[in-house]
């Protein structure tokens, strides 16, 4: 997905949010916002808009010189997802379609992103597993989904964010485990989860976590290490979780990948041509862009 | 008032909304939009917010080339207004206090600011009347209006946006109409009233009208004519409308200056110590920089 003109507004208050969150420097949160309004007027805006979330989120590292600012926020997600995780497991074995409930908690557990929203509650992630619970989904993606774990000799799942990927667990743990390889992210960028968070998940024992070599929150296949696009190019389905992995992944050429996310946002959700808070589970259209605006476009590219 | 880190991803967004009302071009979109971060990341926090507001409506009239982009806005929204007013007109004269519903009225008419929210409906504007009669406001200050009305022998109405101006008319009826002056701004800027809009308002042929021969959208002494800074400097009261003229008059010298708005911004809120959605009319007390934050500040200056 290319970055939309509606997009800039919302880099500026994320780099500002960004700082504030992370120190309470008021000169950095000053310096950030300006380096961040001189990026975005010079910014490609064919790129997906997880670079320039790379690039403010690289920046405040350094600015801060914190190597990785939201460690103490991802561990209190693990944490808090790991508390709910027994019932939600017990909702899963007790559904009568145990795979299409796993995947509605693991698209409930998309809501825990610090980078569209700075702060998070508890309840607000009790809400979005309720809600899950009950959201429209289309059957016809799940039964896609279903048939490709059938199917697939090599599955890759690429991970999003910290606590989320606790909740993902629950729909690894519906795959043969043998074939699941979990991808994180090559070093922090936000709170996407890193290798310390599929262990925290106590996804190590489980499947094999590889990393993706990148700092982009998303997959910019330009950025990933070599070994990591071997596998992504191999791997005969990848589930790729959350926007991020969307906004990064929506134009690739692999033929059989299924985009799971909650959307949170409505540039995406024009993009995906549905409703902001929807659950998505969908196969991705290699070719045809799935995302691609009609003529009847009322967003500017 | 200075500008906030706050009102940055504002300024972004109201540059981006601006260019959209007033062209179907997306590269007058995107060059406005990479030009108001450029502006921004070199701006002054020190000078207040409307400077900002000012680069950004002069550069749109020269991408688009029209001197007056709102001004089909302006119109409908004196027409809309002036069809309210027999109504308001016959509410105030009704009323038990008729000086402090016609200031409820004046502020009622500050919701039609087309900077602070690009478009704007007619039952909102009605709503906004509603509201208005039942609202909140400081009775001390309007004595101290009624008491400073009846002794200042020069009296200046500093007025805001195009249909708001109909609104102020039924103040302004209040006062020795031989001791007001009128002003408006010197050149378009957003839907800020000009002599033609103080002319349809049907204010012509009952008080002075004079403009600060500026167009910032607020009023900016350092822009303004040496005249109006004669007029300004030498009246007895002053009557600020609207949130331009509260950001650009917040640490001014006036010694009987009153500010009276609808509180549409949370920054300005908070600059005012009140909450988002009042209806304000306060004096400003020199000197003492009414608006100062203390101590206990938890935004950035």
């Amino acid at each position: 997905m290319r970055t939309y003109l509606d997009c800039v507004p919302c880099f500026v208050r994320q780099a500002l949010d960004s700082a504030r969150r992370c120190t309470d420097l008021p000169e950095i949160h000053e310096q950030l916002l300006r380096e961040a309004l001189t990026m975005a007027a010079n910014l490609s805006f064919d790129s997906p808009p997880p670079l320039m979330g790379r690039l403010i989120h690289r920046r405040l590292r350094e600015l801060t010189g914190q190597a990785d600012p939201y460690r103490d926020a991802k561990k209190t997600a693990n944490a808090f997802a790991l508390q709910l995780y027994p019932n939600l497991e017990q909702l899963v074995h007790r559904s009568s379609d145990p795979l299409a409930m796993a995947v509605r908690m693991a698209i409930a557990g998309n809501v825990m992103d610090l980078g569209v929203k700075s702060a998070l509650t508890e309840s607000e992630i009790r809400a979005a597993v309720d809600e899950a619970v009950e959201g429209q989904m289309d059957p016809g993606a799940v039964e896609a989904l279903r048939q490709s774990i059938v199917s697939a000799g090599d599955i890759l799942y690429l991970a999003d964010n910290a606590g989320e990927i606790v909740l993902d667990r629950l729909l690894i743990e519906q795959m043969p485990l043998g074939r699941v390889t979990v991808v994180v992210k090559g070093g922090p960028i936000i709170n996407d989860a890193t290798r310390e968070d599929a262990e925290a998940a106590g996804l190590a024992d489980m499947v094999e976590i590889i990393d993706n070599g990148s700092d982009a929150p998303g997959t910019v296949l330009d950025l990933c290490s070599p070994s990591f696009r071997e596998r992504f190019d191999a791997a005969e389905l990848i589930i790729a979780k959350g926007q991020g992995n969307y906004e990064t992944l929506s134009e690739c050429g692999h033929r059989n990948l299924f985009f799971l996310l909650k959307v949170k946002c409505v540039i995406i959700a024009r993009d995906l041509r549905c409703r902001l808070g929807d659950m998505v589970l969908r196969k991705h259209e290699m070719g045809s862009q799935n995302a691609a605006a009609g003529p009847d476009d009322d967003f500017d590219r």
